[in-house]
């Protein structure tokens, strides 16, 4: 029964600045069985996602840092394939935070969601219907709060979460300024996504003067992936009573020590405005109510994604070095196992 | 009628870097008569606060800056002594932003509030039921939102708005830190006001390790009057969930150019936490309930304030720069009138 191996990256050592190849490590071990109360899942996608890298770091988080030698964190959607637990059944489609690996065990308190393959490729289940697109959805109507006539600036706008939210914003009315890396990119929000307007952080204009035009009355909500200098140029443009929703600061996470910048507090202070952090699972019980209406979205074609799929497990490490740098474009995904596999169930 | 004269104290430029006695004019000039729809107030007590430093530099502010020549912006309490407007008799006393002057003529929309010398000593009306009580209630209230046993930690704590604010919190029956410069008034804050803990952040003694000791389930709400290096130690000790409150930043006002810091992006992320600016005025309709609920404080002897008088208009400049120095002790008001005046009436 366990001939299969079960390819398994683990996390080699701590990145004290930019992570490498070389902080992981890849290992075949036998694969597991499902004991008593127990699940086998084979993996068939693993998400990356910028959160991992603050994870592998020693800082401080809302999290306990990912341990060096274990199989590193990460989601996955995977095809149950052994079951000793009455809730699922082989063949069951699942997503849950089982790590970069082939086959995982799971048990009832592993808090495993079941995926319905009928409501959209169970891929969907790592972005727009899994935890980027319910932290956009919550980052931007709970923490955001936008109003009709809004102008919400979104920055890493191509990104899993960016291109969600911004689209929700669009969807409750508002003006919509993407901020992203590339003319590429900021083609697909304005052509394909529908943005009022996208600005090329890369292009060598200033990004001051480009928001000035873009947002001739301010900012009042800023959607903040990346933090650092983007950030100081949006929060120097702050409308009367803006939010500033904290939902990533990828622009800090490979530095090797912190970088320091302009105070925000004046910043604030000028505008009474709020910026505030949050994490998804603070919504937890409100997660199913939110994936309905944003697949009733997806399913009326007013909110679109994009899959930015790797092959094999094996590249994971380098993708996500890739994503810290913003080469993906849209949702990061590693397709683990086989096409023949994903589509036989 | 008018042989009277007006001392007035004008903005005579604007500072680039510390606030200066040179920035600052007293001219003499004939008292105004009040005309048709008017009245003629004569300055008892002027508040003094360190929101004028925003006021007089050239920064992006909430309000448009002080102009110079003009005479200077601030909070006076007064007597009516002339009266062309139904609303008020000569004898009244108001409140209002009538400017560092002895004498100033007021209309019906320039939003005077009458004061009750019955409730407690009208300078109170500058003070603890005036803008900086209310900013201590509605920004510790409505914008920290602490609940019993909360930790919270408030900066220039025996200042007019920290002493207010901690006092409420310790109402509230939240764990009360104050964070003030020197022993005199670390000693106020628990042997007279009640506070659990005061750090003296100009002992040096590392302001890290008091911080912990004090506080040693993290800091859930944080009543930030001063920003810079003392905001960036409370803000590495965040609980899950915390709440700042941007009130002031009165370490940077008098900075020539904008200070670097660490950025707090990061800082809010990892406790999931909020960060929120706010102007009293937000809250104007509701300042009626919070100035009765204060009084009230005041009268059962739960609340406790502490004024540092300052003798004379002309020297009001040199007080407002001893304040921005950490110099006062408690709400800096100076007496305009001579004290046979203010008891008449």
């Amino acid at each position: 029964m366990s001939e299969r191996i079960n390819r398994r990256v683990l996390l080699q050592s701590r990145p004290a600045g930019a992570l490498e190849e070389r902080h992981f490590r890849l290992v075949e071990t036998p694969a597991p069985a499902a004991g008593a109360g127990e699940i086998l899942v084979r993996t068939l996608y693993l998400s990356l996602d910028p959160y991992m890298r603050i994870r592998v770091g020693a800082a401080r988080s809302y999290a306990p840092p990912a341990a060096p030698g274990a199989v590193m964190v990460g989601g996955i959607v995977g095809r149950v394939i052994e079951s000793n637990l009455a809730a699922f059944a082989p063949g069951d489609v699942v997503e849950g935070r089982l790590g970069w690996q082939d086959f995982a065990i799971a048990a009832a308190g592993d808090d495993l969601t079941r995926v319905d393959p009928a409501l959209a490729p169970v891929s969907t289940a790592l972005g727009v219907l899994g935890m980027t697109g319910l932290t956009a959805y919550f980052g931007l109507l709970e923490v955001g709060r936008p109003r009709p006539g809004d102008t919400v600036v979104l920055s890493a706008a191509a990104g899993a979460v960016g291109s969600v939210a911004g689209q929700i914003a669009r969807i409750m009315g508002c003006r919509v300024v993407g901020i992203a890396g590339g003319a590429r990119k900021t083609r697909y929000l304005t052509d394909e996504l529908g943005f009022d307007a996208a600005i090329d952080y890369r292009s060598g204009a200033p990004l001051g003067e480009a928001l000035n035009a873009a947002c001739p009355d301010g900012v009042d909500v800023y959607f903040d992936n990346v933090g650092g200098a983007v950030s100081d140029a949006v929060l120097d443009r702050l409308a009367r009573g803006a939010r500033v929703v904290v939902c990533g600061d990828i622009s800090q996470y490979d530095l090797g020590r912190p970088e320091l910048g302009p105070r925000v507090q004046g910043k604030l202070m000028a505008a009474w405005a709020s910026m505030q952090a949050f994490n998804v699972f603070q919504f937890r019980d409100r997660h199913d109510g939110a994936r309905r209406r944003l697949a009733a979205w997806l399913a009326a074609g007013r909110l679109t994604c994009r899959e930015h799929v790797v092959d094999g497990l094996e590249n994971a490490p380098r993708a996500l070095i890739g994503l810290l740098r913003g080469e993906n474009f849209g949702k990061l995904i590693v397709r683990v196992a086989g096409s023949g596999e994903i589509e036989n169930g």
